[in-house]
Parts: C-alpha cells; sequence; structure tokens
C-alpha cells in the first residue's frame, strides 16, 4: 500500500507531463485510474497534434485495448481500454506507434481502491449540509490569491471579483462547521475557471481535472475531504456537465462541430424548462431549452456526443474516488440532454450504490421536480436515477407561508398545501431542503429580515422531513443587499479574511441578534444530530388555524412535537385534535427552551415562536 | 309503447298519493323504476310511521323481493328488489303486511326506456356549454313565481333571493342559445329547495325527486331535455350528493344517527381538501373536511351509510333515465366520502358506458385536481370512474396570463406552463375549460373590464383543448359588482323579464361593444361546431415570446393555427420557428376577419388581437 500511495502522490505532482513528449501528447484523460471497478472499462481521450494518425498499444496483466475511435478533428484519440479483474494495481506503458516506430508513450497507472470506497454512504437525512463559497468563506492561504497566467486577480471590493476564499479557509474552520453541528459540506465548484472576470463562482470550467490553483490543488482538496471526515463532515462536489468555460482548452481545438450545441455558435437557452414534460412542446422549443447556451461564456455542451458523455461520467467517477466524496450536487440538472443524464445518474450510481446525489431543478413546481427523481414512474416513461433533488417547492412555499397575512388562502396555508404535493415525489424524505442558496436573496432578506419569523424557518428546516442545507453565513443573518447582484448574495463571511473587523468564528464583533441566531441554530443543529425520530421519523401534520402549524415527527420509540406559531399574541391551543399522535401522551418538553408543556387540555404558545416538544 | 306512455304520465300527475294510504306511507322513492337496466337490482326506500312493523310482499313476473332491511328508526324499510331480464314494462302492487292482514299496498310501475338509453352520448369536445341559473335566466311563468306551502316568494330587488326565472323560461330562449352555437345547457340545480332563504341558487335539496315547482316540474324538466335535443342540444343535470337542503323531508325524521355526518350536528368543513391526498394529514383533519358542513342550512350527507348510498346512486341514474340526460355536472366533488363516489360515478358510468360526467373540484393544484379523473394512477391506489372535471388551474392560469404583465416569470408564460401540467392529467381532452362560472366574478371583471383582453379570453377558450363552457350572460359583458355578494355574480339575463328595458336575446338596448362581443362569439362558436380539427386536434403550443402567444391544433387533415397578441402595438412575427406545424404550408385564413396571412416569412400580428388561421 505505501509504495503504491507513494507512486500515486507522483503522479499528482509530476503529473502526465513528465511521462510524454509534449509535441505529441497535449492532454490525456483521466490521467489515472483504478482497479476493481464495477465498471470494467475505461474511455481515454487523448489530445495532440495529428494523434489520430498513431496506434496506441500496451501490454500489462488484465487490461487491453478494446477500440481505438477517430473523430473528424484528427488531433484527438478515443481509447477503450477493457481494466478486467486480473488487472493489478501499478503501471504500465501506453505506446502510441507510427508505422513500427513508438512516436511517443504515455505511462499509465492503474491505482488501488480505498477500503469500502463502493460501498460509501452518501449524505442522508441525518445530515445538515453547510453550503459553502469557497472565494467568499475564508481565505486560508492569501499566497495563492493571485496566480501566473491566471488573468483574474483577487479584488474584494469587486463584489463579482475574486476575494482570495481558499480551499486552506475551509479547511481552517472545519471546527467551526462542525461545533455547529453540520455534517456534510456542499463546496461550491472548485475547478480551474481561467475566465477573464466572473471566475469566482466556479460555474465555467475550463479543465475538468484539476482545481483552480487560487482556491488550491487536487491534493488540497482530497485533504478537506480526509479532514471534515475526521469531524464526521462528508463532502459535497458541486458539478456541471452542462457547460464548460469558453476558455477550456478545448474550445481552441474541438474534437468535433457536435461537442458544443449549435455547432458552438452561441445560442441563448430559453430556460423553458416545462418543454422537457410538456405533451405539446414543439420540439424547437426543447431544443431551445436544452441547446441554448446560458451565457457566451458558458459553451453549452453537447451530450450526446458519445465521446463526451463518457468523458463526463468518467470524470465525475474519478472525482468521487479520488477525493472521498460523499455526494454530488449537480447544476441545472434538466438543461443538458434527460437521456444523457439518465445514463449519466445510472453509471455513478452503479458504482456507488448507496451513493447521494442531488440535483438543482429550480422549479416551483413540485409536478416538475419530481419527475426527476428516481423510483418516479413518469408520463413519458422517462425514467431517472436521480436520488434527490432541491426542494425549490417547499423552499419558496415557507417564504410565502411566512411572509404572508392569514388568510383563506395565504399564510402558513400554502407550506401545508405545498408539503402534501409530496405524493408526486417518488421519495420525498430524500430531497434536499433550504431557507435560501448561493442564488438567491438571503432568508433572512426574504423574510423583512424580521428575526422572529427567520427563528420560525430554521425550526421548521431543520425539524421537517428531508436533508436540510444552510448557506454558510445564514446562521449569522447575513444580509445579501442584493440589488440585482449576484455577488452580493455570496458576501465574504466575517473572520474569513486576516483582519476582519467582525469574526463569527469566535463571536468577535457580532451584535446579540447575531450570536443569539448563531446559538438558536447551534442549539438545534447539535440537538438534530443525534435525533433519529428527525433522521428517521414518519410525519403527520395539522391543517394550520389562528396563525399556528405543527406537525409530528414520530417512530415506534418517540415523537417530536413542532408548534409554530406565527401570531404576534401568544396562543391558548387545544390540544383535543391531537389524539392521534399524542395517544394518551400528556407532556413535552420544549428543546429550545427546556420547558415541559402539559398537553392534557390546552396549552399556551408564546407568540412568534416556534415549540420543538419531545414526547416520549 | 302508447299505453305504456299514458300509465307513465299517470304516475308524474297521479304520482304515488292515490295508491297508497296516506297514514301509513309518507314516501316511496324511486316512484318507478325501468326494465331493461344493467343493473337488475332496485332498492325502495319506504317512510311511514312504524312501517318496519310490515312485511312486503309482491307477485310479479320477473321481480322478487331480494332483501328487506330494518335501520334504527321504525319508520323506514329498506326493500331490495331483483328485476331480472323476465320482468316487463307494467304495474303490480306492493302489498306491505301486518301478519296475515294487507295493512296497505302501493301499486309501483316499471316502464319502457327509450331507445338507445344506455348507449347514449355524453358531452364531447364537440360541445360548448352554456351555463344557466334557472332563477336568473327567463321567467317564462310569472305564476309559478311564488306557489303556496313555499315560504321564499320572488322578489327581484332582494340580490340574493328569487327573480322567478323557471325551465319554461329556458325553453323559450332554446333558439337563441342554438343560434349563437351551443350544443350543451348546463342548467343549475332544478330540485326542490323548499328552504327560508337563498333558495334560488338550488344547491339545498329538499327533495330529490321533485322538480321545485317555482322552476316548474318534473315534466316540464323533462320536455326542456326533448325541446333541447330537437336543436342538436344537450341537458346537462347538476347534482349534489354531499348534502341536501335542513329543510329536506328526512331531517324530521332521520332514518338512524348517521343518516347525515357527525350525527346531525352542525360543524363546518375546514375546506381543506389535500387531506384527501395527503400523506401526511391526520384522519382528524380528513374527517373535518370531508364530514364537516358547508353551512347550518346543508346537513352533510354521511354516504358511508349504505342505504344513503343507494339512494344517492339509485337518484341519479333515475333522473339520467327520466329527463334523458346528456350529462352530470357533480358538485364539490371531492366532499363526499370519497370512496362513495368511485360507486356512484362506476354504477352510472356501468350504466351508460358513453355517458360524460364532469366532477367540480375547486383546486388551482393540477395535482389535485387530477387526482379524481378515471384512469389516472394514483399513488394511494384511488380508483376513480369520473370522466371529467373542471379545469381550474387553467382559468386561473388563463386570467393570470392575461391581467399580468409579461415578465420573466409573469404573463402568458403562467399560461403556457399550466398547459405543461397536463401530463399529470389521463385525459386532459376531456376537460371542461371555463372563463368563469356561477361561482365567480365574471370574466369581464376578472379581466378589468379590458374589451381586448375579453376576446383573447374567449378565443383560447373556444379553440383550447377540452370542453369549453360559457357562463349565461358572458356573451353580453354582463358585470358581477361582486362586492361579496353571489347574488350578484348571478344577475338577471336583460330581456328574461317581461318589461326589461334592454333585451340580449334581440339585441335591442345593448352597447355596441355588447353586441360586438355577442356577435364575436357567436361567430367562433358556430364555426366551432362543425370543426373536427378543433373537436379531436392534437395539440402543440410554442413558448410566448414577447407578449405573442400561439398554438396549433391539428389533425391528419388540417390545422388550425391560432396566435394571441397581448400587446398593445402589432407584432412583425417570424414565422421561422413553427417549421414542424407549418411544414411547407405558406398561407392561413383568418377566421374572425377573413384575411389571408402569408405565413412563409414574417406576418404582422395586430395589436390585442387574436388570429384564429385555418391552414390546409
Amino acid at each position: 500500500m505505501k509504495r503504491l500511495l507513494l507512486a500515486f502522490m507522483a503522479v499528482l505532482f509530476l503529473g502526465n507531463i513528465t511521462a510524454l513528449a509534449k509535441d505529441q501528447i497535449d492532454h490525456l484523460e483521466p490521467a489515472f485510474w483504478w482497479v476493481g471497478m464495477k465498471n470494467p472499462k475505461l474511455q481515454l481521450m487523448v489530445h495532440g497534434e495529428n494523434i489520430s494518425n498513431l496506434k496506441p498499444e500496451l501490454n500489462y496483466d488484465g487490461v487491453s485495448i478494446e477500440k481505438v475511435s477517430r473523430v473528424a478533428n484528427p488531433n484527438y484519440l478515443f481509447v477503450d481500454l477493457l481494466i478486467d479483474e486480473r488487472a493489478k494495481a501499478g503501471e504500465f506503458d501506453i505506446i502510441f506507434k507510427k508505422g513500427k516506430k513508438t512516436a511517443v508513450s504515455y505511462k499509465y497507472q492503474l491505482l488501488q481502491r480505498e477500503e469500502g470506497s463502493a460501498e460509501r454512504i452518501g449524505f442522508t437525512p441525518k445530515d445538515v449540509m453547510y453550503l459553502i463559497t469557497p472565494d467568499r468563506f475564508a481565505n486560508g492561504n492569501p499566497d495563492n490569491d493571485n496566480v501566473d497566467g491566471m488573468p483574474e486577480q483577487a479584488d474584494r471590493n469587486d463584489k463579482s471579483g475574486r476575494h482570495g476564499g481558499d480551499i486552506e479557509g475551509i479547511i481552517n474552520h472545519l471546527d467551526y462547521i462542525s461545533d455547529m453541528g453540520f455534517t456534510s459540506i456542499w463546496v461550491n465548484p472548485v475547478l480551474e475557471n481561467n475566465q477573464e472576470n466572473f471566475s469566482y463562482h466556479g460555474y465555467s470550467t475550463t479543465d475538468y481535472y484539476k482545481v483552480d490553483e487560487r482556491f488550491g490543488s487536487n491534493e488540497e482538496y482530497r485533504n478537506l475531504a480526509k479532514e471534515a471526515k475526521k469531524l464526521g463532515i462528508g463532502l459535497i462536489m458541486d458539478m456541471i456537465v452542462n457547460h464548460c468555460g469558453s476558455e477550456h482548452w478545448w474550445m481552441k481545438d474541438l474534437p468535433s462541430k457536435d461537442w458544443i450545441n449549435f455547432g458552438g455558435e452561441f445560442v441563448r437557452t430559453s430556460h423553458k424548462r416545462t418543454t422537457v414534460q410538456d405533451k405539446y412542446a414543439s420540439k424547437e422549443d426543447l431544443k431551445q431549452f436544452a441547446d441554448g447556451w446560458f451565457v457566451k461564456t458558458m459553451p453549452d455542451l453537447n451530450q450526446r456526443n458519445e465521446f463526451m458523455a463518457t468523458y463526463l461520467i468518467q470524470n465525475t467517477i474519478w472525482w468521487v474516488e479520488y477525493a472521498d466524496l460523499q455526494g454530488i450536487r449537480m447544476d441545472t440538472y434538466p438543461y443538458p440532454d434527460a437521456d444523457f443524464m439518465t445514463e449519466w445518474t445510472r453509471r455513478v450510481m452503479e458504482e456507488y450504490p448507496n451513493f447521494n446525489i442531488v440535483g438543482e431543478e429550480w422549479s416551483t413546481n413540485p409536478a416538475i421536480v419530481s419527475y426527476w427523481q428516481k423510483g418516479k414512474v413518469n408520463h413519458d416513461g422517462y425514467v431517472s436515477y436521480l436520488p434527490s433533488l432541491m426542494d425549490f417547492p417547499l423552499q419558496y412555499a415557507m417564504v410565502q407561508a411566512l411572509t404572508k397575512e392569514e388568510t383563506w388562502g395565504t399564510g402558513w396555508i400554502k407550506l401545508y398545501e405545498g408539503l402534501a404535493n409530496d405524493f408526486l415525489y417518488a421519495d420525498p424524505g430524500n430531497l434536499v431542503i433550504f431557507p435560501d442558496n448561493h442564488d438567491m436573496e438571503r432568508i433572512f432578506d426574504q423574510l423583512g429580515r424580521d428575526y422572529e419569523l427567520f427563528k420560525l424557518a430554521m425550526a421548521y428546516t431543520l425539524t421537517m422531513r428531508g436533508i436540510p442545507q444552510i448557506y454558510y453565513g445564514t446562521e449569522i443573518l447575513v444580509k445579501s443587499d442584493f440589488g440585482g447582484d449576484h455577488g452580493m448574495l455570496r458576501s465574504d463571511f466575517p473572520g474569513g479574511w486576516e483582519g476582519d473587523q467582525i469574526n463569527a468564528f469566535t463571536g468577535e464583533g457580532l451584535s446579540d441578534q447575531e450570536k443569539d441566531a448563531q446559538a438558536y441554530m447551534k442549539k438545534i443543529l447539535n440537538w438534530r444530530k443525534d435525533n433519529e425520530i428527525i433522521h428517521e421519523g414518519k410525519l403527520m401534520h395539522y391543517a394550520p388555524d389562528f396563525g399556528i402549524y405543527s406537525y409530528f415527527r414520530f417512530t415506534d420509540s418517540g415523537k417530536v412535537m413542532v408548534i409554530l406559531n406565527k401570531n404576534k399574541e401568544a396562543v391558548q391551543m387545544e390540544t383535543g385534535r391531537y389524539h392521534e399522535m399524542l395517544n394518551g401522551e400528556t407532556s413535552g418538553k420544549d428543546v429550545l427552551s427546556g420547558k415541559t408543556y402539559e398537553l392534557n387540555g390546552s396549552i399556551e404558545v408564546p407568540a412568534q415562536t416556534a415549540l420543538i416538544l419531545e414526547i416520549n
């Protein structure tokens, strides 16, 4: 094992560059692989001037070349390997021959997998995710703020620019994240974005196999997973297969015209997502949606190209295996080719059957969101293997419920009726629920900066079915000051930069309310951490009445009753209607206040307060 | 046949009263039945003082008493008859015996069915329904405005009172309805509502087998169907099985405590309809919804009582058979017991396999509405036999689309995305679509009295998939002046009362705009009447752009292209994106203006106009 690890490190630091003649092979991806994968196939993409004139050969026990494919551009070769069960970890040369002469050779490595890799367990409702935008959380290594050869430099005064946050910054503050009670971190994309500007957000990949140097390195990203794991925290990678960045190396030398949608020409997506499900949509409109680009700097990948499809699937598996991921968050899930997404999820879940992947379908219509979840029987026969989705409909309903007054059709009823739509989902318990994320105004702003409503939102999110996700800084009431600028949604976490006047890690300089919010969430998060009733419990909710919404989580061994009072006054509430759930139980202890409430008559629910009553 | 018909008339006019001793049998329902029904069973409900002490007997070829049931109240007997294929139309005595002595006898009649009755074809997308509130359409017979023994009298000055409209009024104006181009009439409930007040709307039934005398008689109702049929117009009956009126005769002498929900005590429904589908709803909340009453004057029937269930099912079949109905509109569909509704629809559709029934589920959530439609595979295994539903989601979306400005998420996109939800329905083509109805503000008001928007709404409704329904008076821009009073939604049709200054039947006194609206609708309705493309055509719609929403209806033999321009300016529109549908066709003729449009480049769509282009 030690020897292997050493070899592995060599690959990482020396890379493939030393192993090949630079003028012949510019890229060979993936640069290394593993033995013992469920799928014995591996397709190498080889890029180099006129590489298609060469013929690859190799000689290694258990590894054979199954097929060599050439495409329109002679600078590409796609080499299909078969790595069967006889193959052992080790290295071998892939020799590229011109006639009988060796033109160039590449030392390829097959690594041993980490033990239990295939059986890894993805994030579950036991977890609460902390979502981090790495450029904006903490600057652990100011030396990597600017890197030679990368045009965009750090400038904290530029809302849309790079601020210098990095992976080391996250590693440095894992203790804070752990103490707060989070058990997963979803980190916004870290792969290279060597674009002229807006590179901080990470959604314009220019190298699918390389962490952006301004965030750190592949090794550091891997180390983040390792250090987090020690604290019981899993790493969730943010991935994008819909588009790359316009500065991706292949954009200068495309394998074929159909590598990018619309033949590489910029045509904007219509964002009309319902064209996927709609029985009446025209093919023209579907194409406009799925093949259209987000912006000119994000060329839209054509996953119907079989080599592109294989490239993206292997890349995903490479990162799961390499960085020991707990899960994946897939960006813009409905925008790539839908059949490809089926194949992508199928292949990833086949390698890791207990893994978890959450897709982003930003629709507030659960009929649309549920279409993508594994197990859903769809009208058009579409089959998905995606285990989880972001619950945008519930996020929207929660904000509507909290901000609109209680009437016949507004207020809590929106949340109650929204949750009732769960019958549309194959597995609502595996949805990721969230009060806000990196693409929307902070929840505190969405709630009109009403702190009492904020606490109700947090109590709801952390006790509801599903897997909660909290955006960094939400716990200290970070404000978005949106004004149309996404950069402001992702403001620097106070204390993440040396010299910050306010330090949310230590509490220094926080207002009393901000400290209270942090403590409030910490309390619920840490209580939730070991609470099987919240992790696994069933759910029964009661129709809202008099401004109060209430529900139970329950297992055979216990119950938690949540009462959310939106009123500006305390409410005397009869407990008779809860007889199915209380079933003779007469008292419950509030997790937050520690107070015991008698439940066999009526209880006084304090104004604008969440009660989380443990009943046993 | 003639002799039978005579006998039949006798039953109608003399009724069962002459045939029995009044002090012994107060009610026997249904009063007569038919031979040759698919279901050979018939259960008679017999009501009379201590009737349960008697034993019924009969002697008629093919008819036997299968079972006699007694309930808590000794004043009721339920007699199950078996009417097998040997039974011929005719009459026989049912003798009720006390020991060996005949206490009372009842002459029962079995009638011959009309030819083709079982195979009758219900309303289809070939039809357009005209919805009439009979008290407010036309007063054909002022003599029946007030009736002895019925407390509520006519008063046209009382918005919530009776205005005197009746069945004769409808019969008198069938020619108008026919000329306009309607092919069905849905008439709001006509059964006896002998209540103190609010009796005009008809939703508080006090006799399930008798038309309210102030509307006319059973015979007149039957005549309405007959006269309408001559003009190619079908009659759709408005039925209510959820509740009766508090003055129903059985309320004074209930068969059993469980005849009415909540043991006959008034408990208000929560109207929380999602409790039916919701996986997380408490039984308590479901009971509150389904068993709760609308108002104190509408006792909520318990259809879980087997005698009640049979009573209601037989009553429905009786009316279909008796009045030669084309269809049924079922009130408050989700409120009665859901399993009963399955049995009710199953039984009715078993008798009339080509019939149609539309249910009212007033939810704007298509996931909820679609749950009730026949063929839907539901999460909880619930099976429905209801062929059609009112498309409330589309009505709401249409108004949102027309009244909100065009932005990213508002305007036409609401209608486009709303229609995309059709994948939730088992049979969206059989939904009833409507711009307004008797329970909401008039569409002209909903559209801010914008006449151009009104025309767009009508063009949409009359060319979209489904079965359109238009509320009486909508064609002449009747206003609702709502102000919270339902009576004002159902204002008198001008010209329906002698001496009316304005007469919409003749056009006298109508404003130019009102006349124009009437002519506009008449034109589309009459064009639609024979248009197979609208009746049977498939649908393809295009994502709205620049304030224009467009779609095609199409069959193998032709196409109709509808272009709806909401802009206050004419728009030059490229036709290239329609290539799948145009498929080389280069011109279309507008049904409304008669103008021919060239479609092989760009066309100018006039401001705020609907183009309905026939392309062949």
